[in-house]
């Protein structure tokens, strides 16, 4: 027997998503075909309006419905920091915490020679502009703490250093919640490093 | 910040999908933002046409593009056979192992009162007609092992009694490549019993 054509299709499309493979992909079909019309009508417009209705931020590359994210619209926001990050979701990792209240700046990846990716394909000419504005007072960057995002921390450091800048980035050490015993080397060595005095 | 309204409601419908949660849904959501405009509208018409160019086969509920199933119309098959199931995915399953020529009827479940499933929601009846015309001369219940697939063999069992059929079901016992050390009680006890003399 041959799995009908549509369902084969779905299949194909559905686990080339990240983290669905084929077997997934045929639950997920299997699920959808028998959901009502209206739920599948509803996620299949949800889909499409991604790509309709969301634009990137033209300042700082957010996720956006309008020119400029609700971030950088944001009267309250401090605009003399820009926080760093890799992709969008970060913003909203970023923002969940409550702790940050400047403007933000997307890269869209990191420096990485094995996948093709240059300076070139960041936007990291973008960041320099909004620098060489001068309202800026502090550049935090939050980009992840493997090789990858530390290589273009201090790619960007290099390049910000000119404008004699306050340039940061996220502090690296324990966990909160976390156990010392289970904790890995580099993050315990980092943590005596980093140590902070009490006061 | 407010998670932009579009992104939102993906992720809410994409989070609707079995073994999908807000994060998976999040990050699914942010794939598709990235994606081209081609991939996303692919998708898009795969899970369209799932509902618009699939139905389920008249005779055996099986998934379908014609009012027949692929199985039902191929003149090789056994029609002397039917394999009951509970979802049309156990026939993708079945047919994969080239072990079975017979015929197919999809159940759409299992009984089960905690569930409000009950005989009339399952096509149930239809099987019993089936088996009426009199070509059928053995039913394969293959539901799952487990309690409500058990008690739905045993139902269908009692209702086609009086056809004088051969009524059969799958074999329970020790999954090939499986080590006894590992097997649970409830397996390696029905292995026992079930136990084939060598010839």
């Amino acid at each position: 027997m041959q799995i009908a054509e549509p369902l084969q299709l779905a299949i194909d499309e559905l686990s080339k998503l990240p983290s669905i493979g084929k077997k997934s992909a045929l639950r997920l079909a299997l699920h959808l075909l028998k959901s009502d019309k209206e739920n599948v009508d509803n996620l299949v417009n949800a889909i499409s309006d991604l790509k309709t209705k969301i634009q990137f931020c033209k300042n700082c590359f957010n996720i956006s419905v309008d020119d400029l994210c609700s971030v950088c619209e944001n009267p309250k926001r401090d605009r003399s920091m820009i926080c760093v990050v890799e992709e969008a979701s970060d913003i909203i990792s970023i923002e969940k915490t409550n702790e940050y209240r400047g403007l933000y700046h997307v890269l869209g990846g990191v420096l990485s020679p094995l996948s093709g990716k240059s300076a070139d394909n960041l936007n990291i000419n973008e960041l320099v502009k909004r620098v060489e504005k001068g309202s800026i007072k502090e550049i935090i960057i939050a980009t992840n703490p493997d090789t990858e995002g530390e290589t273009t921390s201090l790619y960007i450091f290099k390049l910000l250093k000119p404008f004699n800048l306050k340039v940061t980035r996220l502090a690296r050490g324990l966990p909160i919640g976390g156990d010392l015993e289970f904790a890995d080397d580099a993050t315990i060595g980092r943590a005596v490093l980093g140590r902070i005095e009490l006061l």
